[in-house]
Formats: structure tokens, C-alpha cells, sequence
């Protein structure tokens, strides 16, 4: 198949795939661009970008090479029972989207750092009181998770003089921050922690791992902020650190289930802030741009990155 | 006079002396150290640490080699009618203070850029948006003020990749930073600025820099962040520009008076953050670590830094 008539597939459920269509046609001019439920010729589907792919469709795309995600982490392509063996499953991952989590990260510690909810507080209740600024040393950032994400969220946290530990499940090696992995490690670096920064992959492991041991082994009053996934945290736990004070304060990002149910807790609690998912907005002309530098490289004879490794999950 | 022989007076109107004198005493062993209002012999006081001193009181002290600030800002002591002219005027300036204002802006730049602003709104009606991430080289950031304090926070934003643009009464060359001028260089910057920090010293000339005058010259929905002093802004300009929408949102941590009263309208502003002037803590080990270091420079012969201008009053 020449490149001219290879296609693409945008297989995203629940997501409108219009815009999509638009940024890549305009990313890619060249290339076909179908939607599931099209009319289309399966041979032609070289390329899949997926959210949550239907069970059984990328079976049916016997020229795939490249399935792509429309976010960093690929579970839920994974979740396909029939999911084609051959093709690399790549991952989204930007340099917009590593500067979007590190800007996250960075605003949510300088927040309780700084004292922002206090501070808040007292201008609802009209109270002036000055509010003593802590030594920085003092206050370490833990991260969870030592990827392109975590790693960048720590070189933004460094360039303000926070001291940075790291948490991967294998041993790395990262400048700036001070590395723990496996379960001793997580034993070891959580006692250190002020402000925790959850940016774990999603996978079997890694679900509910936010939960009352992990925070109490944390220091008390130490802050959560979880941009992984919904269900690493459990919910209640959390809710049970934050009366008892365990945990002082925590900012979530992602939920389970998304949108946020109107009768979560969360959305009322006082020592929560709440964004709707907003980490990184993996949107149109990032996912374009992306998938776009991906099949330049292959059409090159490069393989396209980042791969997610199957086994892992991740 | 010998080192040995010299005191140091604590001159700071409405602040309690005890908690500064202890830290002086722990990191200048061997100096004297005396309040106002105590009984002293005027002819030993060599160094005065002051806040607001009472006029004439500095006049009185015919031994006097350095005069300290308490804050960034020299205005306070300036406004002493028989403040003797001969002894330099310190400005209280330490790495810590540098990197607070830096931590301060840093945050409230990405607060708003990163709309957490509307995500907290949205928090409080449990709305579920998603908020899409706006590109940030369109979003620039202008500072006025370019002295320690606005370099540094320029150096903060850029790591982050924030285009920093900045204004100074005289030219300026700071890395990372397209420097303005003048009143005219001022005309030219505002229109390109979505964020406008002001870290002007207080002078004369800054009083009500920050009026309808100058938000109209912004692009509409612009968002002021106020860390100068609080006379710098014509606060009843700033609400009709809120109201208006031509400002979008303001940080005000400055104000005329502090504390600020009950009745100022800022506090329940639904688009104005309030702090109590806590960009940075100016705090008793810092100011006697500033004024120690000073000390044992001057012992060596060298001049204190950084010395106020008396004639620009900053």
C-alpha cells in the first residue's frame, strides 16, 4: 500500500469526531480521514487515533500500523478484548502536554505552599492576618510516577528551589530528584512528603493506591493532588484523612467516574479543589500535530514514539 | 568607636521589638542591641533598623553609619523631615525575599492562565466544564518594575515559558525580558500584556500609577496583579475596569491602608484575590541575616547593599 492511499480512523467513542477530522486534515492534507460508523474500505486503515475504541473494530483493520492515543496513557485501549497483536500502540505525549502538567503541578504546590487556601479563607471571613511564609527546605515535593510528566513537573518544581523526591515502580535515575521505587521505597520517601503529586500510569496495580495507608505514612496535614487517574484514589479514605486532619488539603484533577457526580463529596468539601480534568487538554492540533510527527517518522522508516509497553500497561 | 563598643537600635514604629531583637541577638552575638524608648546612649548607636521611625528620632544619633530597612521600599524613612543625611539607607534585600515575590507571581500568573480562577467557580456551582488551555506564547506577562525583585520573577515565569515583557523609569537590559521605558515605552507595552504585575517601588511618582488610564490601555480582560504598594492603585478605577470587563481579575496583596479595612468592597469582589501583603515575610531571621551581612561587610570595609537612592526614593 503506498502511502498516498493509507487512511486513518478516528475511533473515539463518546467524543465528537468533527474536530478532530479538521485539525488533522489540516496537520496531514494529504491523508484520508474517516470516522467510525463511515463508509470506509477496512484495507485502507493504516492508522487508528483511539479513545476508548469499540471492542473488536481495530480487529477489523487488517492493515494497522499504528494505533495512537488520544491521551498518555493507553488502559483503555488495552481494555479491547481482540486488540491486534502486531501494531505499536503509541502514546500521546507532547511537549505541550508535559508544560501543561508541570504548569498544573507547579500552581497546585506554590497554592498550599504559599498558603493560597488560607489566604482564601480569610478573605471570605474579611480577616487580615499575615500569614507566615514556611521555610522551603523544609517542605519536600514526593511525585509518584517518573515519567515524561513527572520528570518535567520535577525540573519545574527544581528551577524554585523545591526539594523533589520521585516514586517509579523501577529504579531510575532523574536530575534534581531524589529516586525511591518499589514498595520500600514508597515506605521510605512518604514520611519525607509534604505535598504529594500523584502522576501514576493507569494500570491493574496501580488502581486504588492512593489510599489510608499511603496517607497515613504521609506526615500529618501533608496535601494530596492526584493528576493520574480517577481510581487510583479511594474516596472515601480521603475523606476520612481530611476530617481526621491526616491530610490537610487535596486537589483533584481526575475522577471516577467523569464528569464528577453532583453528589460527590468533593465538590463541597472545604479542603478539596476540584478541576474538571484539565491537566493537559491533549486537544485537536496537539493530537494532530502528534500523530503527524509519528507518521513523518514512520514514513521515514522510524518507529513512532513514545510506544506504550503492553505488558506493563503502560 | 570600636566594633565592640557599637549598638544597634531597633526603631520600628507599632512592631513589637522583642521577636527582631532575639533573632539579632542570635546571629550578631556581639552586639548591643537596644529599642526605642529604652534608656541607651545615643553616641553608641552605629546601626538603626528601622520601619516608619519616629521623625527626628535618627537625627538624634550622632554615631549613625548605617540606616536599615525593614522592607524593600525606603519611602518610610524618607518621609522623616530631619532624617540626617550622611548614612546610607539599606534596603532590606535577601535571596529569600527575591524568591518569595518570585513564588507569589509564579502562582498567580498560572492561576489565572490556567483559569483556576473559573474552576473554582465552577466548583462551587458542581459544574463539570472543561476548560481548553490557551496557547501561552499569546498570552504575555508584563512587569513593571524591574528592579531584583522584578528580574527574578521575570527568570520564574521563564523557565515556565511565559514571554516576560517589562517596564523601568530608565532602560533596562535584563536576559529573557523585552524591556520598555519611559512614558512612552509604557504606551507601547501595555496593549500586548494579558497579565500585569507591578512591583514598582514606592515613590512620589508611582502614587496612582495603577488608574483608568493605564487598565484602558491594556486588551481587554487583562488581569492586574498588585505586589508594589497599595497607594499605586486607584482602587474605585479598578472596580468601574472590573465591572466593566475591561479587567478581568485582579491579586491585589498592597493596600492604602493595611490592614485593609472591613468595608473596602475588594474583599467580596467575586474577581479579586486578596492576600495580606504576604508576597514576601520580610521576617525577623531574614532582616537579621540581611542586616548581619551587612555588618560584617561594613567591618571589612565594604559598603552595604543594596543602598537606596535618596534622590529616586527607592
Amino acid at each position: 500500500m503506498t502511502n498516498a492511499s493509507k487512511a486513518l480512523l478516528i475511533a473515539a467513542t463518546g467524543e465528537d469526531p468533527e474536530p478532530y477530522r479538521q485539525d488533522l486534515a489540516r496537520r496531514l492534507p494529504g491523508l484520508a480521514i474517516h470516522a467510525e460508523g463511515e463508509d470506509y474500505d477496512p484495507a485502507t486503515i493504516a492508522y487508528a487515533l483511539c479513545w476508548k475504541p469499540t471492542p473488536g473494530l481495530l480487529a477489523s483493520l487488517p492493515g494497522l500500523e499504528a494505533i495512537f492515543s488520544m491521551g498518555a496513557g493507553i488502559d483503555h485501549i488495552l481494555a479491547d478484548p481482540e486488540l491486534p497483536a502486531a501494531p505499536p500502540i503509541v502514546r500521546l505525549m507532547h511537549d505541550r502536554t508535559r508544560d501543561q502538567i508541570r504548569d498544573y503541578v507547579v500552581h497546585a504546590v506554590l497554592h498550599y505552599y504559599r498558603q493560597m487556601d488560607v489566604a482564601a479563607r480569610q478573605q471570605a471571613e474579611k480577616s487580615w492576618k499575615f500569614l507566615q511564609i514556611r521555610d522551603k527546605p523544609k517542605l519536600k515535593v514526593g511525585i509518584l510516577g517518573l515519567g515524561e510528566m513527572g520528570s518535567t513537573a520535577a525540573q519545574g518544581l527544581n528551577a524554585l528551589g523545591f526539594t523533589v523526591l520521585g516514586w517509579s515502580r523501577s529504579p531510575k535515575s532523574i536530575e534534581g530528584v531524589t529516586s525511591y521505587h518499589g514498595a520500600d521505597g514508597l515506605a521510605e520517601m512518604l514520611p519525607e512528603v509534604s505535598y504529594l503529586v500523584s502522576l501514576l500510569p493507569a494500570t491493574a496495580e496501580t488502581v486504588g493506591v492512593l489510599n489510608a495507608g499511603l496517607f497515613n505514612a504521609l506526615p500529618r496535614g501533608a496535601v494530596v493532588i492526584n493528576l493520574g487517574r480517577g481510581d487510583h484514589l479511594v474516596a472515601e479514605d480521603l475523606l476520612t484523612a481530611l476530617d481526621s486532619g491526616q491530610i490537610g488539603a487535596a486537589t483533584l484533577d481526575v475522577f471516577a467516574p467523569e464528569p464528577m457526580p453532583e453528589d460527590s463529596p468533593f465538590w463541597s468539601h472545604p479542603a478539596v479543589r476540584v478541576t474538571p480534568h484539565i491537566g493537559s487538554d491533549g486537544n485537536g492540533p496537539i493530537i494532530a500535530d502528534a500523530v503527524g510527527l509519528n507518521i513523518e517518522r514512520m514514513s521515514r522508516g522510524l518507529a513512532p514514539e513514545p510506544i506504550g509497553d503492553r505488558s506493563r500497561g503502560y
